[in-house]
């Protein structure tokens, strides 16, 4: 990707820069693993610890800046949140072109339907099956033996936004997708491309049709979804799991190997044993329903 | 559109004619802004104080008829709902065969996807993307820097059927769709033409994947929708909205601005006041949902 | 399709025969309607009584083929339903290359949309419309004046996966998809194709956008589906039903004529009467939601 100067970033995201102006940033990063010529974002504390040993720069307020001993470049603003937003922006456009020209790779006997479409910098294992109306976009790899059925879109952009007043400024997605080996994914299903780093589906995932799967979630060997099931950004799901029908996740919570979770039912909260897990209201003649509400209400 | 007298207009649908039988219609109208040259219909009183001041004539009951006073010319039927579907047909073919006519309109550096197709009658603003398999019928306008993702459909019918009956006629979708600037919708999603008058999106909306936005919906600025979220036919919502992952709205209804609702909520009625609402089962093990189950019956 | 020897059979799969070594299977079939030349699998007693009067062989444990009298042909297995997997992948290639070769027959008046796929062996009845970016897989039927919008795939490989320790052994889909007439079908809905035998739509049916229909699943005449409504595999729906929107199933039940199913519910039972039906957490203020969570704990 293009490199910017610490000064030409700050300038843009409308920062202030501490340490070296003329310091040059090749890439933005997960704090957690940022190199010597990356950059990162610290929005709060709790991810100070996890900072890696020796990030290029980082972008951040004045106070959090203070406790990072890892680097002395710093890019301070009030926000590092809307900055992070802002500095994906500068990086997008040669990620996008530099992605356009790679050649997509296709191992041997790879089906595609008719209509498909796979972008550049694409890796598609032998004996793929992608069937009609596919959309891949750049920087997916899919493992071999794997099938994806009509309509399904892997490697759009993940719904992230950060606030500015009460408008969004948009978040580049920099990271692609990762899909193992023997995986099926069914009919007009989403896999979002990660915002750093990749989303990650295992070997062996089976899922049924519209699978709405965000940005940077990873999903363990094995495990399966029945139809509709949507799972939000950078959850992190074990191995052998089954979901039933539409069930839904919040972000950012961790699920254990050999979760069950029922249809419809939503998962609020990290799962740490595996079990059964449920949390439906029972149907019931509409009229019962009535009279539980009114309950409820008192 | 082609314009039918009232006389073949009543013979179409199987109705009465009341005033002038060569008067000539032009187009089918909702009856709060029908116009002198329109027909609308009123299926029942609460829609007769809403009454445009001049409508051209009026399909209702012989009962409805004697309280309309802006015009002396009806088409007098049982059922004015299943007369409006039957109308609304007759003006299909030269609403779809205009559309078709008109070529679509892009603007400046308006990117478009492989195997996108965009309809008759459409305007597309500057620097608008539309990613790979996207499908735009006829008659949607999208603001400028707006993205779509791969897969969306824009303008599509709407669900509307007049029951008959056991069986349903068809309500013939005469309406477009509006996109605002600085737009983004994911990727699968679905957006509605309007029945009679348009779907609204408003500027700076940002949409996750497989979302579902239903005819004559109208969605303020700047808000925001996780995936899998469903809003149902007419709903009115307000500007800095934020709706989780799998909400869903019943229809009619209206949400007042800076609303937020949490993940799988239904929205069952107009939220009038601002503010976090939310309405869902917490999940257990579950053998303690199968508990609350049994003790919910007693 | 091609046709395989018992021993042949019993031994791709890992079995042992009992009867006529030799004895050619023509094809793979539902235990219940299996032919002369067919083979069937029974997993479990419930199906013993269901089994068609002479099955050419039959799939199961030692145990259970001493109970069956239809037939002196078996494959004794461990595991029927893994068996049933596998037998079904050596069926599968011929099934699919056979309908390759047959063109799809097309009536008067079909209006295909741009980048709309139709794969062989389908035959689309007259006046039918199918928008843009339409994928039909093969062995798909559509009645006469039925409508698919933009985006919608009928025919995916239903979710059928036999457990294999931790690992899962894909049920090739050997069945179709029947759409009656005067049918119309969302945008990016997917219906799947049966395992063995078709998943069935009605005449009259109405569906909304986002629609899932699994594998074998039967809507009788006339029902309507709002949008986002999930139906599990082999569901029974009768004539006339109503489902809300986001509603979804459980597998394996039926629900009778005339059924109306308030929107988001989970049907989780069989439903043998007509009227209406909910089960959905009252929206509230989410403070008052977290008060009855707490309150639930207890």
């Amino acid at each position: 990707m293009e490199s910017f100067t610490l000064d030409k970033l700050a300038k843009t995201i409308g920062g202030d820069v501490v340490g070296v102006k003329d310091f040059l940033i090749g890439s933005i990063e997960d704090s957690s693993i940022c190199s010597e010529s990356g950059i990162c974002y610290l929005k709060d504390k709790n991810y100070l610890q996890k900072l890696s040993t020796k990030p290029g720069a980082v972008i951040t307020t004045k106070e959090l800046s203070e406790q990072v001993h890892q680097t002395n470049n710093f890019i301070i603003v009030d926000d590092p949140y809307l900055a992070y937003a802002k500095t994906s922006q500068l990086f997008s456009e040669s990620y996008h072109s530099k992605n356009k020209k790679i050649e997509a790779v296709l191992g041997e006997n790879v089906q595609i339907g008719k209509n498909t479409v796979i972008n550049g910098n694409c890796v598609i294992g032998d004996n793929v099956i992608l069937h009609d109306n596919v959309s891949i976009y750049s920087c997916t790899k899919i493992g071999s033996n794997s099938i994806i059925h009509s309509g399904t879109v892997i490697g759009s952009d993940g719904f992230g936004f950060a606030p500015d007043g009460n408008s969004w400024e948009k978040i580049a997605h920099l990271g692609g997708v990762e899909i193992g080996s023997n995986v099926e994914i069914g009919a007009n299903s989403v896999i979002d491309r990660g915002a750093l780093g990749n989303t990650k589906i295992g070997d062996g995932v089976k899922m049924d049709n519209h699978i709405h799967i965000a940005h940077n979630v990873s999903v363990g060997e094995n495990t399966a979804m029945a139809g509709m099931v949507g799972i939000a950004g950078s959850v992190k799901i074990g191995k052998n799991c089954k979901f039933g029908g539409q069930v839904g996740t919040v972000d950012h919570i961790e699920i254990a190997d050999d979760v069950t979770v029922l249809a419809k039912t939503l998962v609020t909260k990290s799962l740490t044993e595996p079990g059964a897990y449920s949390g439906v209201m029972p149907i019931q003649k509409h009229k019962d329903s009535l009279k539980f509400a009114a309950k409820l209400k008192k």
